[in-house]
């Protein structure tokens, strides 16, 4: 099978020979890879000016629906990818990460289009005050960059390795160019050819390249971004690359680590966290044989129990069967290619200078199916007495199903051996002691990305040590590459440019279309409660009649509260309080400006949906005269659940409730649901 | 003047001769820096292992209090900085932006740490659900990273550039190495020996480097953090050391860029944003001489009032006048010496190939007061009548008062031309549109790391285009470097780790200090208003009596509120809503609420401060029975004002109303004031 490049708009092969791809259970060739004769420039120009300028004019709404769409259609379409998956050497497990777990990343940016309004840009944050009256005020808003996001990813997630972060650049409104690792690339061009034949994505949001992409960043400009996922030293030397650096290209790296799992002091053997732990361990070295940049490969435990681990650990690696993971019961397939292999091979050699080997055999296998010309190999266990002296085991890196249990003495100890790793993706400690998870995560989480607390409540529901979470940042520091991504809306900044912005409140209330305190707010002649959805606009302001506070109010309101706090109800207990007189519940205040500015009859106000920042900032005694400006201050749309559903939006009102000397006595943003004139629509 | 390093906690003179430094005005001598036999390891390693153990474990109140006392005495001080400063070339104006307003840097992030917990460590956005049952979640929290921050900085603002960099990173609880530009480092030395005698700063936390650092790169870990102000070329340069790259250390660059103003396609000459766009422009050249990375350089205008903007900014220019700075009535001082005045004049003959001089005399200059041997030099209006194609004026910059003048025909154009100069830090606009104003920001955005709309509302109190404002970023993409700096919270962040958290609630409530839901709920006999600050303890819990809702209540709250909307009062109204009876009030649940779960007696708990996040997730009819399960969620120490003041804090509750079926009918954080039980504390 020749596999073919999608560049430009259209499916080509790459000129002469190509590469030749192996199936890593059968050593058979699968494919052949080429990128011969494509022009890199030409590429990265036809993704920025014709897959972004459609991706940065949809609104975030519109690009997580067209997430969602894509992700239920590669649902429905899923076995396709299951079935060749096994030729990387993935059992159905394995696969199941790469192919489910990639889909559910579009599925989540999708969902994440709820924290985005219905425009193509963000606001970010709250304003800034920049002035004494008000005038003059700052605040940030993100747009798209106007490049496109160049992915070059690994072998050992084919599928997972694009979708994670194609999701992400998407909903940000930049396009793609995908460079899978070439070894793997067939995979990943099976799901390339059914996302471009479902014409889901606008042309021009993806490109793919599967022969090699030397020189690409050659061609990179300062609106793209590039992310890395892969070898420390490539990623390096990419990141070093003239290009990159003359135009100040962000480049987020992701490279492999000596990613650890620390047994808490507490834990004794036979303990469920013990049994979690050694389960865990077991897991993360076999799952997609090692080959995970988030795998464990420092087993880090206390010295007297030391082991009771590798004994434990052994024991349930025994029980691991190797072999061909189309074969039903196997739990541990190949290393993706036999080059892996004669690596990982080496590297544990290496490792074997500051360690010794208990379990494993670095040369034979015991495998089931037809697995001779396989890449094949046995779980390995190392271990390391004094791993504060023999540094190999925080330094060397065997990409495969290789972990080196290590002791510790105390907490502080274990804390230190888990930052010798330089960076980490990941860390993991069992515990059922929330004391030393807090000392341990607080202490050594300058040095991870990511860190598990894993203990008998959450276990049954734990994601697992190894498993990047699409809300959750992923990346570490140092080794790691000191890159992140994902991390919910976190990973989708990445991809976008933030802008501070300063002028008047009214300018940025126009600008940002949220409502800015001090910006120019217009009385009309329609109450704002009678304006379907589509025909308020920010600042469309209420001033409502008034109201003077009597004592009965507040007996009144205590009553119908039950709220009989002391300050509301008997005057003769405030010394030493802040209160002159009783005051009015700041409830009441809020429930009076209700009454104030509702108004009461059927109308496109459907209901009450909550309160945002409130603050009650001057007491309201009796005799005192309040109102309010009731003021438009953002529009959020709101998708039909189905074709019965209302069209309606969320309206967030800003209600500044003020005394009879114009302070501000309580304000707060209110939402709302307001119906939408046109039924019609979405 | 032999300039001396603070450096290992002593003052020291480097070896050898030094370089020798010059009064801008006069050309004398003022200082001679060295930095030979310096060992830059070692210094890194002292901050490392010095400064930053103390200030990481200080928490953001201590470390805010900190920067407040260094800023409170500075400013006492603040005349002896003015006296020095003039030998840089700068007026008294000059001045005020490079000493106050680099201290008020420091008092800005003072008071940021409001927004951060007293803690040592930050928990960064919402928590994350990972799970059906809710038995697992994530989290993010931040700790400060383990290194020293390396600030390289610039020759223009010698104190400034030095304190908006050391408030943040100081905040964040890491230490600093600072690197002045060397020619004016004789006010950068004078300002730090005032830091250290004032003994506020823990030693470790501040070192300074007068002379070359060449090198110091090489020594630079991962834990630490390099920042770098100046030329494209230079930071380019650093950021490809070796060592950066192999440590990923993160480097955040901003450099000179070719920022532009442009005039609005509105505005007509005499309407006041034509003056106050030829204002801004004569300010942003003459500030400084024209010596900051943030000044205008491309001036953007409607092609047919191109002469009225030349004509009226040369007149403007025309009464600047030009020289010693010490003397009255100068308004622009000389450049920071004869190197730089030799550099913007070769810029200058460069720019000249591609458009022409309009304004100014390249080698004369008529200067007040005896300027002879001074870097003094006139400001220069340069004209390019074809931007498009004369591409110079986007690329070349003369670092000193030099601005060019280019026309557009329409917006968009000028949108594309502003884009033009491939990232800048900072671009304005002059326009009263707003429509205008949004459309050109939305559309320029992408390149600009800020944005300034300049109208006639926000003009008396703008901050002007050249002021880089502590809350917002400050750095931009592309050629500006694609760094980012302060930007409030947004700064603090660079200097600390971001890691994923995941566990249990119960665990991770532990790890972050505030309440997750699904976290353990401890009910006790003492009900929490009843509680001193101290002794509230996160997941305190007190679960309420119920309630039956009635239909008087609901009249009841409707009378006393007079909030009488249709479906609160009026049973024959609710076809076509989601309601099936009279609901109760939002505003009535959480009254009554209150009612369930407020403790009336006078105690610890002093008012009602505000609310947060609230939600009505269910309808409330008559007949249904409301309970509450109050719990505490996050613990906000304050301030004394004085020593009158009392002492206590801010409680945040979680609110949860259920109704009998165990369904929560509404949510709500509220924030409670307490009152401390030991008034002697801070």
């Amino acid at each position: 099978m020749n596999l073919e490049n999608y560049v430009l708009g259209k499916w080509i092969a790459g000129d002469g020979d190509g590469k030749q791809l192996y199936d890593a259970t059968s050593g058979d060739v699968v494919a052949v890879a080429s990128s011969k004769g494509l022009d890199f420039a030409d590429i990265l120009k036809y993704g920025r000016e014709v897959g972004n300028p459609v991706l940065r004019k949809m609104t975030f709404q519109e690009r997580g629906r067209m997430l969602k769409a894509l992700a239920l259609h590669l649902m429905t379409i899923k076995d396709k990818f299951y079935e060749l998956s096994y030729a990387t050497g993935a059992t159905k497990a394995d696969s199941w990460v790469d192919i489910e777990g990639g889909i559910g990343n579009l599925f989540a940016y999708s969902s994440l289009r709820r924290q985005f309004p219905d425009e193509s840009f963000y606001v970010d944050g709250e304003a800034v005050p920049l002035s004494k009256t008000g005038s003059f005020i700052g605040h940030h808003i993100m747009v798209p960059k106007e490049g496109v996001a160049i992915h070059i990813n690994a072998y050992n997630f084919p599928i997972w390795g694009m979708l994670e972060k194609i999701a992400v650049n998407l909903l940000a409104g930049m396009p793609a160019v995908v460079k899978p690792a070439t070894v793997t690339s067939f995979l990943t061009e099976l799901m390339v050819r059914e996302i471009v034949k479902s014409g889901i994505l606008p042309e021009g949001s993806l490109q793919l390249i599967c022969g090699s992409a030397h020189g690409i960043l050659d061609h990179a400009q300062s609106q793209d971004v590039v992310t890395f996922t892969g070898s420390a030293t490539t990623g390096r030397m990419l990141k070093s690359t003239p290009q990159i650096l003359q135009e100040a290209v962000p480049f987020n790296m992701e490279a492999d680590s000596l990613n650890s799992s620390i047994l808490g002091p507490d834990v004794e053997p036979g303990s469920p966290e013990f049994d979690l732990f050694i389960k865990e361990v077991q897991r993360e070295m076999t799952t997609k044989c090692g080959q995970k940049c988030t795998a464990i490969r420092r087993v880090i435990v206390p010295k007297d129990i030391l082991e009771d681990v590798q004994i434990a650990l052994a024991n349930r690696l025994a029980k691991t069967t190797v072999g061909d993971p189309r074969l039903e019961g196997v739990r541990m397939g190949a290393l993706a290619g036999k080059t892996q292999l004669k690596e990982v091979r080496e590297k544990v050699n290496e490792l074997l200078n500051s360690s010794s080997l208990v379990y494993g055999d670095l040369e034979n296998v015991t495998a089931e199916g037809n697995t001779k010309n396989g890449a094949f190999m046995s779980p390995i266990i190392l271990r390391n007495d004094d791993p504060f002296k023999n540094l190999g085991s925080h330094e060397i890196e065997a990409f495969g199903p290789v972990s080196t249990i290590m002791p510790y003495d105390t907490l502080d100890d274990a804390i230190a051996l888990s930052k010798m790793g330089k960076g980490s993706l990941v860390c993991s400690i069992a515990t059922y002691n929330d004391k030393d998870a807090k000392e341990f995560v607080l202490g050594a989480a300058s040095h991870h990305g990511r860190i598990l607390v894993l203990n008998r409540d959450c276990a049954r529901e734990s994601t697992g040590h190894g498993s990047p979470m699409p809300m959750l940042v992923h990346g570490g520091p140092g080794r790691a590459g000191g890159g992140e991504e994902m991390g919910g809306k976190r990973g989708v900044m990445h991809y976008m440019q933030r802008t501070s912005i300063q002028g008047s409140p009214t300018t940025l209330s126009a600008i940002t279309n949220v409502y800015q305190n001090g910006g120019k707010q217009t009385e009309g002649d329609i109450h704002p409660f009678r304006k379907y959805f589509e025909n308020l606009k920010i600042g469309d302001t209420e001033i409502t009649a008034k109201h003077t506070v009597t004592e009965a109010d507040i007996t009144n309101f205590a009553n119908v509260s039950g709220d009989n706090f002391y300050a509301h109800v008997d005057g003769t207990s405030l010394e030493g309080t802040i209160f002159e007189q009783r005051v009015a519940h700041g409830y009441f205040v809020l429930s009076k400006a209700a009454g104030l500015f509702v108004s009461p009859k059927k109308g496109p106000v459907l209901l009450n949906y909550g309160i945002e920042e409130c603050r009650f900032t001057k007491p309201v005694y009796p005799g005192m005269t309040i109102g309010v400006k009731l003021t438009v201050k953002q529009k959020i749309e709101q998708e039909k659940r189905d074709e019965e559903d209302i069209a309606k939006g969320i309206v967030k009102f800003l209600v500044d409730v003020y005394d009879e000397t114009g302070e501000t006595v309580a304000i707060a943003t209110i939402l709302t649901m307001v119906k939408k004139e046109n039924q019609e629509g979405s």
